[in-house]
């Protein structure tokens, strides 16, 4: 008898932050584990967003027992509404929270499955040859878990996001107990994020934030303004807590934070009374020192309400004199330059900004540090250990870590972004490379923009666009009849129309000098490509895109 | 009589970190400090530099008595070989080491002029109405200097960037005597450096990398290659003074770092001998635990030598298990996501990678945190203040420092980026605006870059662009000839071909339905850019340039 092989792949690709989507497949049975949205890299054009790619599921649909989510961040569910449509008729399951935000975002499209089971933890679930048990875990967003996915071909623990916290915000504690138990029973594999890997310690509770938000509260003589993380409902609720406690009354800024407190509401995981909470647009009518505001977009993002109000462009708000905001958050990497400018835009406007540069204790992570990394792996006592969570230098600090703590390195498996995993009762290890690769969203088009329309946009970005129009002879490819061009993002167009009229001499000379020699359309697009490139890369050292069409009349 | 009154103004805007350069303007006198480039913002796509706008100096050459450097940074001094032809025979002064990295750099252009004259510290030099004198400061490059710019309208300390470095690596100290000196004799104005004004504390010494070297190196097993800023020739000294300590060979990688070391090993400020070094070609022959490398582009520029490294793509080195990658440098704000692509990258080929997130201890700013910044107020007593050399948030960190120093809010200068300063015996404060804004140098284009062609790129660079080429008859505009659509960083080309034939029959459509109703070929693009592009977005939620040409026949 052959014995069991489990299989392991991540559709986002191993070394990603974002885009999280696992396979667990084990002969005719597949387990799907979150379902997240990946942010572009700046070389992404225009893109709006990744998403995993599942061509690898395109003949094993009928396999898939089910689809576990994690917990209710974007980067672990936001890819549901592109993805959902394709998986049939696959049974989707979640603890209460991240299923009623994923519910709550179904319903606004149409012809989308909409149900998802509440999955509590503690309960296992079978899905074919899986028995999968949630266990609750700290984040920074509540009933946040990780899964022990029992296989006859082994047991892994899947610690997807989490910390440690032991003071957390709504009481509700890490199941260290299960994780511990977990281990006795036998982990053969230990899925861990390793997005903390670098930093010392342990990461703080949530609960610290409660004193920093006392503090700033208490010398701001405006509006009190904060923002995070529109998902954080943990330190919405902070902040909530102290405005009311200061007697100040609360209004939402960002459709995203109204829809995430609307949810945690109504499953009570939000215990801030109804009338705490006034409409944006009566804060006019109350004193600044009366009000504060949470409001959305702490990375900038373009057109957020908190990009607005410092361009002085909000419907509802304006910046005075002793107002304050508070970036309860980190940069996101790539976004500091946009993050900074937007605090020098609030202090113009006469803002008192508070941030992590110049302030202590804003934030806290929602991932654990070395000491919480260290501690899941002393819980689970897993046989073999692989970094999830983080891109490679995390997982190699995080290799550094299992080390310390005795794992040899062929016991911490560090894969390749496309490569798969195998579980066998005989062998653990990396196994082949499957085909992964990035599905970029832009707009309503799903992977139709890949790497040539991307090398394009960033041809266009960089050196603009000159457009050659050749009207010829279809006798006489050599004789012009027309010619015309036109630029855009190439040059400024005052000092264009002398350098074009140049480069429209210079194109007809070399057409001409080319008399009985242009056997095609084709070729005359080659002449036209080449020698105007060069005059204009003498003349400019830039590189346009050219682009020539040919009219035969 | 009418009081003297002194203007200054920024050419490269107040509230900016590069492209410094100052006027200061006294009746018919008016002495330059400075002429640094800038960085392009990520909104300036394909934007190579920015350079100061001298366009308020165009009808004022006669006057201006000389151009003052204070020190050799590229921020300071780049802008030369654009400008310095501008300015006819306006003398430049700096200290010894800018000097002569000034007149190596301009050696390379041709028709300019070369010649750079030394102002040594102490030495008061006349310039029209202007007494300049120079002070030793510290900084990340030896030479560095302060100025003392006594007019009849009032004594202006202009504190271009400056630490207060007690153990500096060259043993030369800040000029602390002439400081407090000329706090005795009256400072009317105190322009300082705020960049690093969000940092408690003094900066560290420079010398405290010595140690970090030294822990760097004693477990390095293979290459130990070092990376920071070319123009840090202090933190390349003590890098190349522990690889000699340890008995490893240097090799320099990166035309940048050669070129500096190379004027100041002439200098004598660089002494290391020569028999320390090696060719790079030669590394190989060498076994890598007896080599240090110093290499180019610790802030991941494209092209440079570490990014060619990290991508297995250089001539004459290659990462092997066992290198280290010492990144002794902070990322500058934009940066970040592609030096954490790098050091990723660096990882993945097997180097040990330590960078600031893991290690402290290394890399200690050129710039004064809080306690330099009260120590040069302390020591000028400047009457008035005004922070140079940050954005808004650095100026007002200082102001708040200032205040906590006794400074009332009307004797710290917030100017608006093109505001004037005026300083006279009566007053002291902000004054008009004068017409500056950013030019951009884009190849060989100085200027022709403007806001027109910038927000073309940015539509390109996140729509891609569509060409409509229409023939019509010229007696009859709804009669087409030929229709013909390209398309280029829009769609996909697999998916596209259908798409764009959909979008050709839907012009036409459009053009025959206007029968008799085309007035111009101005009117025949008006329709297909609205249409199509309606048309368009409906499918793909794209808006594409749409570039129509009409070619009547």
């Amino acid at each position: 008898m052959d014995t069991p092989t489990l299989k392991i792949i991540s559709l986002g690709g191993f070394g990603k932050v974002t885009s999280n989507m696992f396979v667990y497949e084990l002969e005719n049975d597949i387990l799907l584990v979150d379902c997240g949205m990946g942010f572009p890299t700046e070389e992404m054009l225009g893109i709006d967003m990744l998403i995993p790619d599942i061509s690898y599921l395109k003949d094993k649909m009928a396999k898939i027992r089910g689809l576990v989510l994690t917990h209710g961040h974007e980067d672990h569910t936001g890819a549901l509404p592109y993805i959902l449509p394709q998986l049939a008729n696959v049974p989707v399951y979640a603890n209460r929270l991240p299923a009623n935000l994923v519910m709550d975002k179904l319903a606004e499209y149409e012809n989308m499955p909409r149900t998802v089971n509440i999955l509590l933890p503690g309960n296992p679930l079978q899905l074919g040859q899986f028995t999968v048990e949630s266990v609750r875990i700290s984040h920074s967003i509540p009933d946040s878990t990780n899964l022990i996915i029992k296989t006859p071909a082994g047991t892994v623990f899947h610690g997807s996001d989490f910390k440690f916290d032991l003071t957390p915000v709504d009481a509700k504690l890490p199941d260290i107990g299960r994780m511990a138990r977990a281990g006795d029973e036998g982990v053969d594999l230990l899925l861990s994020d390793c997005l903390g890997s670098e930093r010392q310690g342990y990461t703080p509770s949530e609960l610290t934030l409660e004193g920093t938000f006392e503090k700033e509260i208490a010398d701001c003589e405006g509006k009190f303004i904060v923002t995070t993380m529109s998902s954080n409902i943990s330190r919405w609720y902070q902040a909530c807590k102290i405005a009311v406690k200061n007697g100040r009354r609360i209004a939402v800024s960002g459709r995203s934070i109204e829809r995430n407190l609307d949810v945690a509401s109504r499953l009570g995981y939000f215990p801030i009374p109804k009338s705490a909470f006034i409409e944006l647009r009566q804060v006019k009518h109350l004193a600044p020192k009366n009000v504060c505001i949470l409001i959305a977009g702490s990375q900038a993002q373009s057109g957020s309400a908190l990009e607005r109000l410092a361009t002085d462009d909000h419907k509802d708000l304006d910046i005075k004199s002793g107002d304050k905001v508070v970036f309860s958050s980190d940069y996101i990497p790539g976004n500091e330059s946009a993050v900074q400018t937007l605090i020098d835009s609030l202090s113009r406007l006469g803002a008192k900004v508070v941030y992590s540069d110049i302030t202590d204790n804003l934030h806290v992570s929602g991932h654990g540090s070395q000491q919480d990394l260290l501690l899941l792996m002393a819980l689970t006592k897993a046989k073999y250990v692989l970094p999830i969570g983080g891109t490679y230098r995390h997982m190699v600090q995080y290799a550094n870590l299992a080390r310390s703590m005795g794992y040899s390195p062929d016991r911490v498996l560090l894969p390749e972004a496309n490569q798969s995993i195998q579980v066998s009762p005989d062998r653990i290890g990396l196994g082949p490379t499957v085909g992964v690769r990035n599905v970029l969203v832009d707009g309503l088009g799903v992977g139709d923009v890949g790497n040539l329309v991307l090398r394009d946009r960033q041809h266009l970005a960089e050196e603009g666009v000159v457009v050659v129009v050749l009207e010829l002879d279809q006798n006489d490819l050599s004789s012009i009849l027309n010619l015309e061009l036109v630029s855009r993002g190439f040059v400024f167009e005052k000092y264009s129309s002398s350098l074009l009229n140049q480069a429209s001499e210079k194109v007809r000379q070399i057409i001409v000098q080319k008399k009985g020699k242009i056997e095609s359309d084709r070729h005359a697009k080659e002449i036209v490509v080449e020698h105007l490139g060069k005059f204009l890369f003498d003349q400019t050292h830039r590189r346009p895109m050219i682009l020539p069409v040919i009219v035969e009349v």
